[in-house]
């Protein structure tokens, strides 16, 4: 049986404990280490399961699928997934894999973003699409997140915005000259996620949102010191939330009065929020 | 300080190994009665906790929510709620209350429907608002659910519906004659939610969606025996998925290849299937 097993969003003791009796009674334990991070390292987690966990980049789980599922026919293989296996992204290359050799595949469910967002008071009914943010490059600029912004903003939904991470990524010059020498990791922070948006607001001008637009930025959802800051957009371009991983929610104009009871204690500024709220928000009232 | 310890959604052992620290250290353990439930009974979390819950019924946490939050300025008192304390319900006015008597809140996430909805192997950023969909009665059909289908639907995004429960809920009479006497609980299934979709769509005439719309019925999501249906609004007006808790996804017209690979295996009539997702979800691809 291949496991595929949830961990949440913290630390190792946000895993469920029907997934610690997967993990511990399994043959092999990977985890996925390229889609998202824990707030530990992978020593917390040993120490916790006491015994070793194989650390699974995006090479192995896209290029040696097999030698993760060999054996999986008769015994068990657990994969760790950060947050829950179908939270953010489904790594369904391996499922389908494991069906093409018989091999069961089950899930432990556990929290993932799209849920702990709640945290910030929004109402989780009131969201629409979740939309992922990349790292631009000076000529690649990805702008497809501003037409799916687009789309829910028209029915009046707040947007999640997954922030981009790069994990083990070679630089172009490593990469044509066959080098496994890889960059340091980078996570988006909340800064990065409004710049980016403004600036491809500023270049479509379809007025989707504003430098006055009400954000909330989110860092490290889920862990003890997780951290939250509602302000426009402008005021999120010059915000540090610390280490990652960040999101950040667009509010949608549907935005209700009892979110806002809530939210206004994260303001940046009292001032500029109680602004843009009355200018976008207040008149559905 | 008040925990809201999310349960996740089949057993007490999809509890993590961190809520299950704070529900064995607590001073009182409630249980969240009324929104959801587990597919085990309150014995089998006490067995596993090794201590005695207090089920928590809606007049309890509404009506005296100062009992259940005794003594939390000085000890630990763990409220548990199926799924993610910020699933598909927040317990808002606990958390008000808390707040007001200075007493310090924290969530223990946890799995919740709305991600572990991806087992049906659609993608989660491609679904728009969640809805709910309540039991109707002769006199009170609330249609609110058919336009926020529609705004998902004018998209091309998955609409999740959440069906109704009814639990210790009194009949009018025995309310008015002031009888604590409970009708038995209710669980609304995805055959009575495709009925209810499809008597609005006949009354409402926009063609948000139709009899031959594909959907998927999804029964007791997280559990060993969860079971999915993927058939016509019609077909699924007939489909029995067994024993609660039960939800339904209405396919967007966005629908991928992708997807429509990984929920064919779930197809109640293969034939059906390929028409309906030809004449709807075939062409964007």
């Amino acid at each position: 049986m291949l496991y595929l097993v949830g961990l949440g969003l913290a630390d190792e003791r946000d895993i469920t404990v029907k997934g610690l009796e997967v993990v511990k009674r399994a043959e092999r334990v990977y985890l996925e280490a390229y889609t998202s991070i824990l707030h530990v390292g992978k020593d917390k987690l040993e120490s916790l399961y006491e015994r070793p966990v194989i650390v699974a980049d995006r090479e192995m789980v896209e290029s040696s699928s097999d030698e993760i599922l060999e054996g999986a026919d008769k015994a068990d293989i657990a994969f760790l997934v950060v947050g829950d296996p179908f939270g953010a992204t489904t790594h369904t290359d391996l499922v389908l894999r494991a069906q093409e050799l018989s091999i069961p595949v089950k899930s432990i469910p556990n929290a993932s973003i799209l849920n702990a967002i709640g945290a910030t008071g929004l109402q989780l009914y009131n969201f629409g699409q979740t939309v992922s943010m990349v790292f631009f490059t000076e000529n690649w600029k990805p702008a497809s997140f501003y037409d799916r912004i687009r789309e829910n903003a028209s029915i009046g939904l707040h947007t999640l915005m997954l922030l981009d991470i790069k994990v083990k990524e070679q630089s172009l010059e490593n990469m044509a000259r066959g080098r496994k020498t890889y960059e340091p990791p980078r996570y988006m922070t909340v800064m990065q996620c409004a710049q980016q948006m403004l600036e491809i607001e500023e270049e479509k001008k379809v007025h989707v949102y504003a430098e006055d637009s009400l954000a909330i930025g989110c860092a490290r959802v889920g862990a003890d010191d997780q951290q939250f800051a509602c302000g426009t957009l402008k005021e999120l371009c010059n915000i540090d939330l610390g280490a990652p991983l960040h999101s950040l929610v667009l509010l949608g104009k549907r935005a209700h009065e009892l979110e806002k009871d809530y939210i206004k204690k994260f303001a940046v500024n009292e001032e500029t929020f109680e602004e843009s709220w009355k200018k976008y928000h207040g008149r559905n009232q």
